[in-house]
Order: structure tokens, then C-alpha cells, then sequence
């Protein structure tokens, strides 16, 4: 199902190469301030081009809010919002079809849709889609209000010194990927459901529906694996469950415990890396190397801080609606 | 919602302490033949008291086929299994209630529940709960057929010689985590779904519901982040998608790719360990030094991996239902 | 999916002559003070044999509270109610199997479930599984507090006064449907969200799973039809949204307008009538006249208002959770 | 939720005065052949002006497929379909917000969004937004190719001649409503599922989320509630299921059993009746008299029996895929 969430609901569509891509945003409280204004700096820092190591293709990336706001305000009613799309060349994408790309999905999704698939740009599949999921993190945010949701690149091509990471990549002509650590303050203690919708279920839930995430931890996470009991504990101080560390990542029983919560992804190279690779020919039946044209990032985590806010966010804003229905 | 799955419905209830723990399973498909001898391989491998490092508690854990199968097969009805609790010892927790254990859900569930949750043995937060998701598993697997779901501890007490992992706890009166590895071989290419219920995204809802499970990564996973693109895409081999390394762990684009699907859990050291430790307490509103009483496991992960599976075993066969929908 | 709900979530198992039949109640707010005793009245009004033309078959009907209540509070987990099946004939029904009763579900069961459904006393057709939704009424009806939910038999077998109408059953040997009208009380205006978990679209949902079913109105319903705009109409009065007249049963674009709600169903006449009849034996492949055995209901009407109440209630306890999450 | 279906699912967004209205259809199969072409017949019949009785508000109502479509083709992507709104003369409503109008939705829209309701022309809650369900029921109805969804007005002001009840209601000045009834032909045994999602409960859910509905029944309906069961029960006459008589409208038990399955619809009548009405002005705190201007249908029934196909064409759709899953 390409929709998300119990009663702050997102939903997405559309493909790189289409018309556009856009965003359904259900069960927003209504009297919520928005303007266009207001999501131009989180779309900002998703784009590309803007640094070291992300393509050179620039979209507008201006929201068309189509639905679900009057006079300045949420209206309650379904939020749409569209992004055209309109720096396309598809024709990279096209002499390419007989190969499937190393990474992508474009087997799996040759093979899922029986050949029906916008294969231009990996289609509905492209990291394209991310933007809506920005916009969506914008009204997400506004919901959270005090509560503050950050995160950043901690690691690239396996340097803690991000420059460095990426001079590894211009220097290798290859691709590289990259942690990203987020952590949300002010949350009160209470949020997440036990069992299936717990905290920790639905965030990895919505981190691993971001392109190119392969790893998720809380806290300490595989680190844990390594640790005594008696380390790992978080001594609670205060009876709103203040610890003196934080190796749980501010989640116990799945429930937040009025911590910061804290969790990291691992993000994958980008799998259109400039090197030339190997795949099969569908055509002619045959192994080939080949090398990928277009423009791509070198490493994908760079944009991605945003993503995962918003990812972040949207998750939040419905637990704490979830929450105030039982308080 | 203590209830996930598309078309297979998976739903627990039930306390530690409480009359019996059970699960529900909607969606089975009729005419699978069960009886109950079937689920005591599998339940036997959850089973505390097997072997060194696990709680000598032991619980008859025999279960009660109450619906859903008639003349030895499923009906296609809600299929509810219970098990009862019967041996407890209430009283080791009844005690312990004003100081809230660090690491459990003790101080969230009180907060959660407004002080009304069932607080014996971590009531219905409790890993016992896990008894009736390897229930549900064994029929999973007979959905599944021929698809192999198998998973092993990797890694105990930052050990890979696992013995050598569990005398290190024994020998510091502590307890130790662990690292589970799953692997599901014969997975059709075309499982999952684009975006947010993608396979990775499902398989780690399912896996952070598993008590105690800090981190999830799938294929080369955190290591990815530290590789090339060139090193990390896998090269696809033929027509049927077969590549030759796996770094992606047999899913691209949230979709299974025909390879094995490969995961990783990091499982953390048991909360209740021997050792003193400190917390709130909460009549006297002063820290307090204190240590654990009542049967405990000094590494949970060893009991983990059958629960992984049937957690595996679930979300694959709920693909595989969605799948059939549309082929 | 054997599931209802979006907060407050009901589900249903168990088959008539199985084991037992029991209901999962997910969502319920903690702190609710339940004992046995509060099921009793609900479901003494459900059971048979208490009143002319309604089935002499006693069930004891004695809730087993399995989980999610605690010192005789609810503990906000989710809660299992079982009740035993013991007084069963299945004899009365295995005889009976290659011939499907006309207006029961036995022909569409066996093609659905393949043969493998448990086919005695309709199994998890059966309206026996009703006893859990009155429990579960129970428990929605003290969520709901001070809001009245009351549902009355108005008609039998086309009379208003229903001692004539099952006369005429009892007189012509065969059984008859009658009317069912529920009326809430003090319901606020709000509840219900737009278009498709409108307040006339959920309710309906949840009476349509009433076996037996088959049809529902609000308000002036079908008459509506014959009206000019201008009668149907309901003048409002106040800004509190009072109207004069109701023939929107409360209702209007699918959200409460703070007046009574008001709705009628009809149910069908039994489907084991004592006449005889004739269907199509699948062994000889022949029509055959043939009699229903066993105890049977005149008016199975008679049975369920109390069934009508337990539905809305849990249906208007979802819609309150849902109002409260927003306001 | 804005949204409906297990597999095949529906959403919408939109206001009648805003930018657009729109659905989102997602769990389209991929391969379906699809062009504009294909919707306009069933959008003319939705059309306004095109026949005595309807509004002369002529919208242009051609879709633009934004998502899901490639080379005319569904990509198994979810499919956005927008309208634009071109028509409108907003101030007709912006006047009147003093007054909600009787019948509308006006009053609990204030109420449920705390004024931040988009008000022109009923906004979300506006018949307008069913366009956008008409469309996604023209890819529905491909979904379910041989089978046959058709709806008809079979009364109007409590006349089966359709023209002397629309005359009646010229003559009166004043609005009239409509009864639709709906046949689905080529139904298999065996769609529908046990007790919650049964089809009776599905269709009338999907049903009453058509503005103005107040009435569903199955079959001999509310006539059930008079018969005999000797007279109700349908005699099932072959192994397929076939029954002579079709009272039960052609779905025992919840599930489809071969036969057509026919039900009735009760459509009020139209709200914005062009007689005086009185209501409460929120602003002067009293009761006033006024009529509404703006440009209204006299039956809004005459334009519902498209919308009724679509949305039991999206009700079906869903279930054939649920079946398909589980044969």
C-alpha cells in the first residue's frame, strides 16, 4: 500500500519522468498556518547542486498546494500537494532499458510489473519521490511544535570527516555511501503503541521505505550486541524517567521514555556510480559492461538528512495524535 | 494496533502472569493441515531451560488450538491459539513495583497506562508474549512451502565463538547480547511493495517488535555505508535476476531481487542481569541501589532466533498472498 | 480481515460448535473498571429460550476474561473475551451436509473456504459469534459514558405489535424477519470524518456484519426518497446545531449534528424456517425437499437489539477516541 | 481516513472551489490499457445541464492522468487523476456563512475544523469531489472486465415514472429525491469476506460515503423484515449455487452466491432546495429566513447512478483481488 501511517497519513505518487510527483497528506489538524514559503528551506536542502558530491541537476521544486488549505491555513480535508517535473531527459534512461542497472530496481520492478513500468529514471521507484515526503515533513513539524527533530551526515565512504569522505570518491571515480544520525528532543514519555506499532517498528518502518537504506539502529544498536547488561542499562534518575545515559536511544519497550531519541541509518553508495559495471543483457542474452550516463550523486546520504527529518516527523506527529486520543 | 499484516493478520494478546498469552492469525488460507505436534519443534527451540545461559523457568507451553482448524486443517476462519501461564511467581515482581527496572518498559508502561497496566513480569510487555508469534510462524511456514527461513545466532557477547561469548557472562555475573543472522532462500523475484511497504521496511517492523532488537541491517548493511559502488552493487548474472555477490541481501528497490534475502539483528544484553544497579524509586523518590530477583536469561538473543523466523516467516507469507493478487 | 475499527479495534474468532467463540478488544483506554458482572444483563437479553420465538438452546454464556484486565481494571492491553461452547448437537447438522440450507452460508462457504470450513452450525458463520460483540459492547458502552445507546424491536413479521407478528410465525409454522430502530443519545456534534469513515458509512459497515441483515436507514431513510426538499430538511435552531425536526437521523455529511441519531435495519426472516423446503443435495445432484432440525429461533430479531446497541457503541467509542485525538 | 479498500484502494482529495479535485487509485494491476478516451462517457453521464432537473453548472471535467500511466498502459503505480475547477463563483457562498444551510453540511463542518473549513460550495464535503470516484470506477470496471455494474434510477419524488416526479418537483418549486437501484451480473461464488469485511458491509459503507444517501438495502431489503422465511429463502437449484428467487440479493453470509447481486439505494432530496427555508444566523444569534441561490440540481439522484456503479465497481475490484490471492 503506498500510504503510511494511522491517523496523520501520507501517501505518495507519481514517477521521475511523469507529469509530476506529489504527496497526500491525511488527518492534518485543521488551523495550521502554511504557505508555500514555508517549505522552500527543507526543499532546499534536499536538492541537488547545491554541494560537493550531489547531481548538477537543478528542479524548481516548488510546491503546488492543490488541496487541503484555505486562506493560509489547514483546512482538516486531505492536503495535496504536486511538483512538476520539468528537467528531464529521459533519453539517458531509455537506450538503457535492456540493462538492468546494478543496484536499482529496475529488474525488480521489469519483473513485478510485467513490463509496464515507467522505467524512465527508475520511474515511481526514483528518489524523486523524496520531495513530497519533504513537504509532508514540513506540516509534520509544524504538528511537533516544541519538539525538535534534527539530523546529519555522521560518516561518508567511511570518514567522519565528510570532506575527506568525498574526496575518496572524486578521487576513485566511484560512488560511496554514509551514515546519518538523527535525534528528537522533547518528546514525552508515553508515545508508541506496545508490540507492532512500537517507536522503534514504525521509525525503521519509515527509514527503510527511504531509497538506499540498509541498516537501522537505536541507541547503542549492534553496538548493544557487544555490551553487558549492566552497561547497557540506562539508570533512571527522576520520576519522568530521566536516564544518566541514553543507550537505549530514548526508546524502552518500544515506548518512548522521555529521552532524546536517537537512532542512525546506513546508507548505501549510490548505486549509478560514473565506474563501469557489469549486468545482463535482456537483449542479447549476454553479460556486458557498460558504464551509466546522467546525472548522479555521489553519494546519495548527502541530501538525505532532510528525508529522514521528515520521515522522523511524520511518524511523531502521529503518535502524538495517537497519544492525545487516550490523554 | 497489536495487530499487523496485509492479508495474514497476525495479532497477540495476553500477559506473563495474566490467565494465558495468545495470538490470532486471520487470513490463513484453507486447508493446510496442522495439528498440534507441529509447533512443538519450534517451541521448544524458544524454550528457557535448554541449554546454558537461558532461564531454567520452564513452561509447558502447549498450545490450545481454539479456531480456525477443524478435522486436522485450517478452515480459513481466525485461527486463535492460546497457551496458559502456569507457572508464575508473581510475587518476585509484585515486591520491585516503586523502583522501575532500567532497560524494561516498566517506567513507560506506567506512564503509558496511567498506572493501571498488569506489572507483573513485564505483563503483556513481555518476551512470553513471543510464544505465540512461533505459534503463528509454524503456520507461516507451511504457507510458505519451500521457501527456508532459517536463523542463527552469529554473535554472543561481542564473541563469534558463542561459548566463549556466554562464559564471559557467567564469569562477570552479567548479562550479554547477541547478533542473529536470518537467511530466506527460494524467494520468487516480485515480492514487496514500492515504497513504504517495501520488504526491508515490513521485515524490520517486524523485527523492532521482537523484544530487545536494537538494530536491523539488511545485506552488507552499516558495512555499506563504508563501501564504493562499485564494490556494493551486485552484478546481475541472467534473466532471472541471479547476481553474483549479494551485498544487497536479495532486495532492490524494497522488492526481493530472487537472491536470498540476508538480515542482521542486534539483540541487546538481557535488562534483567544479576548485577546491582540503580534507579528511581518512586515511593521514597530517592535513587536506590538495588538488584534483581526471579529466573532470568543472561542472553535473550539465544532464544531469539526461532522467533525471528516466525516473524520472517510472516511477513514473507503475507508477500507471497499479495503477490498471488496480482500474478 | 476479521477486524474492525480504527482506535478501538474488534475482532472476532471462534466457530459455534468449536472449542469456543471469543472477541480481542484493541485500543481500550486503561483504568475502565470491569468485572464479570457487568457482561451479565447484555448478554441475558442476547440468549435464547427466554421469550416466545426465540431458540429453547441455553448457552451459559459466562465471560472468560483472558487479558487486558487487572485488579478489575482494564490495563489498556488488548482484551480477550472466551466464551465455551457446551451445549452443542452437531449431529443435528453433519447429517445434513450435502444438501445447503437455503439463506445460511453453507454453499458459499464451501466454495470459499474450499471444504475445509467447520460446517457445524454454520461454524464461524454462525450467529453465535455475536455473544463476543456484546461483550464487547459492554466495554464500548462504559468508553462511551454518559452517551445513551438504545435499540428496540418495532415491528415483527410486518406488525407493530409484535406479539401479533410471532403469532403469525408460530400460527404458519415459519419464521419471520422483523424491524430493529437505534437511537443515540447526546452523541456531540463532530464525530465522523469526511466521505469514507462517515459516521452513516461506518455504522452501516458494522450492522451489515450483523447476520441477518439486510438493510439500513437513517433518519427518515427510504421515505427520504418520497420527501420535497423542503420537509426533509431539518431547520437548525441554535448554534449548538439543534434542529426541529430529525430526518437526518442526526446525521449530516456524514458527521454528527449534535441531534439524536437514529437508524433502523431489517433483518430477514430466519433462514432455518420449520417449513420445509428445497435445495440441491451435491451427493444425489438432485433437488430434495427437506426440514431443518435442531432449535431455532422464530425471529431471529427478537435476539438482536442488544447486538444492534453493542455495534454502535463500538463504533461511536472509535469515533470518540478519533474526535478526541483532534480537538 | 480519506481513503478506502484492502488492495484496490481509493482515496480523495479536493475542494469544490479550490484548485482541483483528485483520487488516487493505488493497487492497480499493471497492463491495463487506459487513455482519456475511456472516462468521458461515464463523466458525461455525472455531467450536469444534460437533462431536465440537473444543474445548467457545466464543468469540463477532463481528467488529467498525473501518475500511474506510461505509454497508455497502467504501470501497477499508484494513478492520480485530477479535475480542475474552472466553474465556480465562489461568492455565491462566501455570503451566506452566517446561515448554514439546513440539509448541508455547513454546521458540523464548522465544528469539526473549528472554522478553518474550506466553506465554498460545500468544499471537501462538495458532490463535486465524486468525479474523481467516477474515474477511478472506470479503471475499477476494467478491472473487472466481463463483469457488468449497472445503475439506474428506478424512482424520483416517489414516482417510478421518472418525468412526473421530476414534473412534481418543477411544479413544487422545490427539490425532490430518488431511489437508485444497482445490478452486478457475472459475479463467481466465493468473493466477500466472513463477519467484517462481508460485501453487503463493504458496498453499503462505500455506498453511504455518496453524499445524500440515506438508505441501502439487499435484495428484498426492508421487504425481508415482512416475509416468511419459506417465502425469503432463495431454493438453491444447482451446484453452482444457483437459486430460483434472488431475495437475498445475491450474497448469503457476507459472501457472493453466483446469483446477481442487486440492491437498492435511498438518495434524499437535494439540500440547496430553491424554497424558502429558515436556520439559525450565527452571526445576528437568530433564527432567519432565506433561500439559497447558486445554481442546484432538483434531484441529485438523476446524476448518482454512475457514481453508484463506480464506487460498486471499486468495492468489486477489490474483492476479485482478494480472492485471486487465495486461489
Amino acid at each position: 500500500m503506498n500510504a503510511f501511517g494511522t491517523l496523520l497519513r501520507v501517501a505518495i505518487f507519481g514517477e521521475s519522468h511523469g507529469a509530476c510527483v506529489g504527496v497526500t497528506l491525511d488527518g492534518v489538524p485543521a488551523g495550521i498556518p502554511i504557505e508555500v514559503n514555508d517549505f522552500l528551506s527543507d526543499l532546499e536542502r534536499r536538492k541537488g547542486g547545491m554541494q560537493k558530491g550531489t547531481t548538477p541537476r537543478k528542479e524548481d521544486d516548488m510546491p503546488s498546494l492543490m488541496s487541503g488549505v484555505f486562506n493560509g491555513f489547514t483546512t482538516g480535508a486531505p492536503l495535496t500537494i504536486l511538483f512538476g517535473n520539468n528537467n528531464t531527459r529521459s533519453e539517458d534512461y531509455e537506450k538503457q532499458r535492456a540493462i538492468p542497472r546494478p543496484g536499482h530496481a529496475d529488474v525488480v520492478a521489469h519483473e513485478k510489473f510485467a513490463g509496464f513500468e515507467d522505467f524512465r529514471g527508475s520511474g515511481h521507484f526514483s528518489a524523486r519521490l523524496t520531495v513530497g515526503l519533504v513537504a509532508a515533513g514540513v506540516i509534520a513539524k509544524k504538528i511537533l511544535k516544541d519538539i525538535d527533530v534534527k539530523a546529519y551526515i555522521t560518516e561518508v565512504g567511511g570518514e567522519t570527516d565528510i570532506e575527506k569522505g568525498l574526496q575518496k570518491a572524486i578521487d576513485a571515480k566511484d560512488s560511496v555511501g554514509g551514515i546519518i544520525e538523527c535525534i528528537a528532543t522533547n518528546i514525552p514519555m508515553g508515545w508508541g503503541e506496545p508490540f507492532w506499532d512500537n517507536m522503534e517498528s514504525v521509525l525503521a518502518h519509515a527509514m527503510f521505505a527511504i531509497p538506499a537504506v540498509k541498516g537501522v539502529e537505536f541507541g547503542s544498536g549492534f553496538q548493544a550486541a557487544k555490551m553487558f547488561g549492566s552497561e547497557h542499562n540506562d539508570a533512571i534518575v527522576n520520576a519522568a524517567g530521566k536516564t544518566i545515559t541514553n543507550h537505549a536511544g530514548g526508546i524502552v519497550g518500544g515506548i518512548s521514555n522521555g529521552n532524546d531519541i536517537v537512532f542512525r541509518i546506513a546508507v548505501k553508495p549510490t548505486s549509478s556510480t560514473p565506474k563501469q559495471q557489469q549486468s545482463y543483457n535482456t537483449e542479447t542474452n549476454e553479460m556486458e559492461t557498460f558504464s551509466i550516463k546522467g546525472r548522479h550523486d555521489l553519494c546519495v546520504a548527502l541530501r538525505a538528512p532532510v528525508i529522514v527529518e521528515a520521515m522522523t516527523a511524520l511518524v511523531l506527529a502521529d503518535f502524538k495524535l495517537l497519544r492525545k486520543a487516550y490523554v
